[in-house]
């Protein structure tokens, strides 16, 4: 379908006191609503830039799902080879801006930076292989956990789970690595994209699956075992935030939960704090727990009410 | 050839060590962990192929509201006729691709798939004025059922539930017609789009209204009757999915609620299993309901604890 | 990462009785299943060009987080004030454009018309800079609200209820101004970015921190305080639509919650009607609450069940 | 906003004294070297719409060569009608906007302007069907002047004479019906395309066949018949301007030739003056003719000299 | 800058006679001027993949120069084999398509020419490092006859006559494979972009330069030696066009000159018929030459008159 | 209208033999026809971005003309100041590519190379309102040259000699100060647009029109006085390149016509050598002429042969 391109504008320009506007703007940026870092100026990373070097990603990982199609016996090394020397270097430019933002204080001079950038570019390449056959056990625990699922062409595009979860696997390499900030960017396109809000820094074992997964949310110091599966509206969150005596958040301190092997959790269950849900455990729909549960527990929401 | 666009590539090129990365990659996708189908090579259908097709059939059906602006009487149905002729040339296409994908087994020749698409086309095709009446029907259910809506336009432009309900009813006819893959991908389109994930498979009454609608769940074997309303995050799920003695989920079980004529499910209720929600009833906000209740029925949380 | 081009049609054409489903819809379109608007024909708002508009405000209200890398001193104020024109151009004629709907029974005549949206253009921007004030009280509340952020520009860039604020406080600009259907359709991009549903009509004070925020719905008639926080899936919704005795829905009367100062809702919680959150409270995750309580309250939702 | 797209500038920004080049460009604009009308505003046609009206009216007149790949049947006139709806609707902008143009002295008022675009336009399109049996005429004409020409399709899309005639015809029936600012623009884009430059005014007869092309030049008041074929260099130019008493050129005077019927021109020929080639005449390549020639002449170049 | 979308359009839409248009030119096409192929129906090759696809093949056979910016040792491979594959799987289709238009009267069926056209694309892909050759001593050759040239970047990039010659050489290629169409579009897309029009018959040998070019036309069956220099708008074409007794052209008969080595042919002269200009000879300025000359003349014009 | 993309791949893919090509190019391109400059990695300039950029600086030049519809007395310095701010940061860094050909032997270091790039961008800036005087004289001659000019306008838009001639001055400016690479690549884009090839080094008095234009020659030491007018195919060459004993050519020796003031050049003259074409001179149609001639002299073609 053709759209005509959107702008036209048949309202005539008007006269909009442009230089009023754009000197009280001036006064709230630099004096009274001055919110600019004050040092040197820093590039900020690209979102753009960064959903470019995922999909990129996506399709060294997996290039038949989510690179080009038909590629053949002879060319498909090529196809990877060219696509991951592309996305790297991308990659070495986003984590370089990355850095500045990482480290509030003292920022090495530009060159240790690119250096560093560098290095941390080239040992997350070297760790995408352990990432794919992380991702592949996520991929068979959704079709093992899923009765609708039918395929795994089927899990690999039409699950936001998995989406998440590779943005996620992704997120956390660079998040361990030392590029914290462009490990959030991932996180919070892939929560665009998903509904599903994975702190980078959280841990997670292998074979996870989220199913549906709107709403769910885990927290930056939570850990999650193997096997975990989870149901939209999930919360491993935190219960309350430790301050210091000025009452400015202590940042870093655990405070999500720590979910056990093999522990399920339904739609709409809220956890908090640093409890422990011990393996095999099943958190039933829209509970609200703040204390741990030995594992092989068993939890439920209180009775309803029928007026 | 590729050219980069956007991302300014300030850092110098480095060594990444390619061909060792590759060379593992290559192993795990061959042999260590290879998900890759064996049989011949599969063309994935194309989120984005399926996002224009869904973009072309919206204008098909509503011209003047996701169409283009200023269509006369004596162009309207020149508009209409040739965005649905390539819309269908490409659904035509999806189609084929996604039935390999259907058929686990002993997909046909190639011939025989084509002609089988173009036949789940034409059928598709014959029923969109069918759709749009259900559709309209929809559209009228928001207006008289949202206090806030103030005219028409304002439900077809501004409402994820609307988009949501019309993405669901093509995805239903096509799944119906014997195209699950595709209906799946553009229910997971509009997934991430609105929030909203409504299985194709569910069945749906006429006049149906989704308020707010981020986190709706609406799972495969789901019957709703009509003139239901629901809001966010609502979930009408499966409790528990039954396994043969292997252990191995059976697949197509009825397994999610049956809800009746005229019923309200408020925001954050969880329903589970196949339990039947009688006509006129009214559940409650975060109400987890694992139990049938009979027609007119009245279902609220149990109280809160106020310290 | 190159993909070829989408739409390959290696399906030969077909034919798919169009004049037969053109004809059909036509029919449907014009007698059986009518909606269209019974006047002068009226151009629709466009998605697109909105969303234009916003990114253009975001870069004049903070250019150098959402504008262009690297502006310099002398450069700056070029970059704000063809920004800031060419984005009131094309609002004034999207305003125009939604003027038509507001008003559902008379309209006034074109010029008077393109008056008004010039009028209302001019006023919004004379506001810009107010905003930009109360956007900043946003973003330090983040900074200081939420122990994982680790610097502004993170708060700008990987936060989605920083979006969802941001699009909110143009949005209700534009609906106190007179141009309600702009500022819906503004508030619905916001909710398909981010998950996060504010009606544009909904008042709320300074300091305003939304965490994760997926399926949090603030309804039309609620009023917000200052240095409120809310997590993900929390409802400030209406608990009943007041009717007239016709049974149509009687609009615009008050019916979502008011929340004071200093107030915290955690995740899931569903607060409905007209009711007051006393300043200072807490309520709990997943509490389903439908009466008012005092200042200082601190609700919980009811025990789980341990089976 | 505007993002920066190919361009990595690795340069980091400096100083440019953007307020003293930008006041002395003011200065220059304003007063040393102002170019401007001075009336009221009048905005330009766009060369960017009049390329994609002219691909628009290629697909209209040959939809199967010029318009999409394996229309059909039952699709062929949904096609032609859309997007010659869509073209007129893009022309008639451009019309008015043209008028504005070609009146110098007293520009009607906007109603009468539009009117008056509409009514060009209309007749225009009336028009398209004459203007395709033109072409046709051409086409075979180039088919049975060619040897080297294998096929109708060859001609269609490999030879720039085709595009050069085709555009001419269209630039000419605008300029007949009194839009010739359009008219100069589309030759120009022609021009720039095939390197054959044909004045719209100039008038031009069926069997029309231009080989090669480049470096063409046929001037505003040229008269050529039926069945001429010109190589590329030749130009039908004007020998001398006659101006009037102050030494302003009068613009419009007949001053370049007339080629009967029947005539042709080989490479490098320049012809000028208002003279008449008789029809049935042969000229050779490179002579240089100021003089007109009795029909069935031959004329040669004086003869080399060979040192 | 910033252009704003171009086909605002201000005018609204009007009543064209759609109908009365379309219906006439549906006559015009289908009966009174049809040119329409009587078989089934042919996609033509689109001039767009060949431009695509020539740029792939620049880009792998000078990765340098017209690939990408900073490709490195262990880099380089991987981006020159998948811009090959990338680009002759496109090749390979628009091959078939152009097969399609070769033979006139009998086209083999879908699967030969599906066959044909890989091997043509084939034996096309195993000539490159050939042609590649072939390209670098054209570019020592304007390096060595061109005084303003500077370096062998700025022959690469910024001289007309080697991106025709490149184009020559491949479409040369393609016409000796047995894909004649195809060569004579490519022959095409190098006519529009620099003025220098070369039939991709003509056989033209190592060290080839054209300097300046525009308006350059070698015919088909022009034969060019060793190290050869031409200006601009020399032409090497046909005197006259034998016909057969009916009158219809004879195609293919040899017509045009026959250059030896070492030849400069100097900026306007017109070369016609079958001629050979001898080894070393030197062609002046607008020289208008129809009969050959011996090895080692000198040709230059008749003398000016000078009033 | 819509064109599906291009590049529908219906031809399954193949088997290339791609490693033995690839192979073959990568001996070609290190080995056997290795053209590679030997020394650090340098970026080549941008033909893309030098586009942009002189389209930039056309705005930049004539707002009204060449950039933003409906600019308004309050709008039209910041659109100037952000176009300008723009563009010569991107032409900083084309400048600092372009400065590492210059210099073949010894490349300053990459802080001196963008410390020099900037200097010459600043200066360039500091020239343009200089180049704009010069610029509307050379569009005011053509208004008073040519008696089919209706306006300004056109001459603006509709004239290649416009163009061309607004491409030279910007490029010759670069080449002064001290970037000829970039320059002599702004001068082949203009080439491509216009078929007209003026050299950057050529020095050329105010009031220049160039008429049609198509295949006009300016070489890189001719010098041209004020008020001259040209037409198609006008060629001011070299006659010889004189040579070092080694038969290599000595490079920057004047070798082209210098032409005085108020010389008209009819289409097709060939000037060639460093001969003066003395003031008020008209030269006629195709003559070629290696003498120069005295101011006030008429020259013209000798007759032609009409047999």
């Amino acid at each position: 379908m053709t759209r005509d391109t959107f702008d036209a504008t048949t309202v005539k320009p008007s006269h909009w006191n442009l230089s009023s506007v754009i000197e009280q703007l001036r006064v709230s940026r630099e004096a009274t609503h001055n919110i600019r870092h004050h040092g040197r100026v820093r590039e900020l990373p690209s979102r753009e830039a960064l959903t470019t070097i995922v999909n990129g990603l996506q399709a060294v990982l997996f290039p038949t799902h989510y690179g080009r199609p038909n590629l053949t016996d002879e060319s498909i090394d090529f196809f990877v080879g060219d696509t991951l020397n592309t996305t790297l270097n991308r990659l070495a430019e986003q984590v370089r801006r990355g850095l500045q933002f990482s480290a509030e204080e003292a920022i090495p001079d530009e060159e240790a930076l690119t250096r560093q950038a560098h290095d941390i570019t080239r040992q997350f390449a070297a760790g995408l292989p352990q990432i794919r056959a992380l991702l592949v056990s996520d991929v068979q625990a959704a079709f093992s956990g899923d009765p609708a699922a039918t395929s795994v062409a089927e899990i690999m595009l039409c699950y936001p789970g998995t989406i998440a979860i590779l943005y996620y696997r992704l997120a956390h390499s660079l998040h361990s690595l030392g590029s914290p900030f462009l490990a959030r960017l991932i996180s919070d396109i892939a929560h665009s994209l998903t509904g599903i809000d994975i702190h980078p820094a959280a841990q997670i074992g292998a074979s996870f699956f989220i199913d549906h997964g709107t709403g769910v949310v885990i927290g930056e110091t939570a850990i999650i075992g193997q096997r975990v599966r989870l149901y939209q509206h999930v919360t491993l969150g935190a219960k309350r935030f430790p301050a210091d005596e000025q009452g400015v958040l202590i940042k870093g301190v655990p405070r999500h939960p720590i979910v056990e092997d093999d522990v399920v959790i339904y739609a709409g269950a809220t956890i908090l704090g640093r409890i422990t849900i011990g393996a095999g455990s099943t958190i039933g729909g829209n509970v609200w727990l703040t204390q741990g549960v030995p594992p092989g527990s068993n939890v439920a929401q209180a009775q309803m009410r029928n007026d």
